[in-house]
């Protein structure tokens, strides 16, 4: 019996977010994958790895391809648009990156199925943004989100973001006290064998490991 | 170029949201109708009628079926729970025709659908409930939602719903002085040839037209 629904990439956030609700928290949510076109399929398997070695009842893989004809915008989901290093993004409150409006539809499509269920907890792995910001991770949005869902009176869903106020240093200390296996995690917005390690959250996610002091046990393209 | 994005079901009240938008708004909006696995997907046909007779110039017909593990309880979408009566849903705050979350993924799709075109006006046919009430149909809700949309400084989509103080009846008035064609669209929740007559759309649309004095252009079973 799931008590809450989690979204889960198989990236550094929601994977730690995910040992921490089991562990610490000592839910029993069901796992959310969504798949979009975005070019790091590969996340999909590391999430896959983590459900099952936390025995979750239920993880649902979501394809939404056929969504795509909504997002012709994005680098993440469009070939035409290459993914930008770090240095192009920093500053830009919407950088190419930007999925249009994509938290609020996974948070929708999650808040159907915790409902669907009679749970009304649904957790995502939205941090603090130290490099760029998008307009649908803050605690504002957060706040302005459940008060729509307050008004539902029968099966009230409230969205939860426990990282929204940590820096990817905070997730990465907290996930290496779990005993999370972050080699089984892939953050790289690129499709490469290998991490390129200079797209947006390779940047964030090797300086997080800069920070702690730590190797990213990640291989990544030599000199990156 | 489109201008906006209208969400069209086929139904009475969304056939005559696109009328209002085309020839009283001067809108060129996008029209997007979801296939969610619903039992009348005879409303689609009508809706694809409307949409090229106003010459619109998008039409994307979105099958959602993939997401039905998403919504397991209710009678839209499910083939084990028998669509009710309308005496069976009177005063029920959320009836079993309810489909957790759906107009706040629907509207969010719009929304994303919308943004990555730089249009930030997304219509949808709520109307006043009489009979029933949803939670994510009211005035409240609306505001709400446009409170999140808002905290996107650089394409703030803005929800609108023009009928959403009308009754069905006002709606069918405006309808019937805009020329649209009511045979042409399509209310029963049952997928039979003929409108069941006892389902709630079909008593809300019966009583819409026994209020102007006019018969309904549907077939319906006789007897009904």
């Amino acid at each position: 019996m799931i008590d809450s629904v989690v979204i889960v990439s198989g990236g550094m956030d929601s994977v730690t977010l995910l040992h921490y609700l089991v562990k610490r928290e000592r839910l029993n949510p069901a796992v959310i994958t969504f798949v979009y076109g975005q070019k790091h399929a590969r996340e999909i398997a590391c999430a896959r790895t983590h459900a099952s070695l936390l025995n979750c009842a239920v993880h649902l893989v979501l394809d939404l391809s056929l969504l795509r004809p909504l997002f012709t915008s994005s680098a993440l989901v469009s070939a035409d648009i290459p993914v930008p290093t770090i240095e192009e993004v920093t500053g830009d409150p919407q950088p190419v990156t930007y999925v249009p409006n994509r938290n609020m539809i996974f948070l929708a499509l999650a808040a159907a199925y915790a409902e669907s269920h009679g749970a009304t907890a649904v957790y995502y792995g939205a941090q603090r943004h130290d490099l760029y910001g998008y307009w649908d991770t803050p605690p504002q949005f957060l706040d302005s989100l459940n008060r729509v869902y307050q008004l539902n009176r029968k099966t009230p869903v409230q969205i939860h973001a426990p990282f929204v106020n940590y820096s990817k240093a905070d997730i990465l200390r907290l996930g290496l006290e779990l005993g999370v296996d972050y080699s089984q995690t892939w953050s790289c917005y690129q499709g490469q064998e290998v991490a390129c390690g200079r797209c947006p959250t390779c940047a964030e996610r090797l300086q997080a490991f800069a920070e702690v002091g730590l190797p990213d046990p990640l291989p990544y393209v030599t000199g990156a």
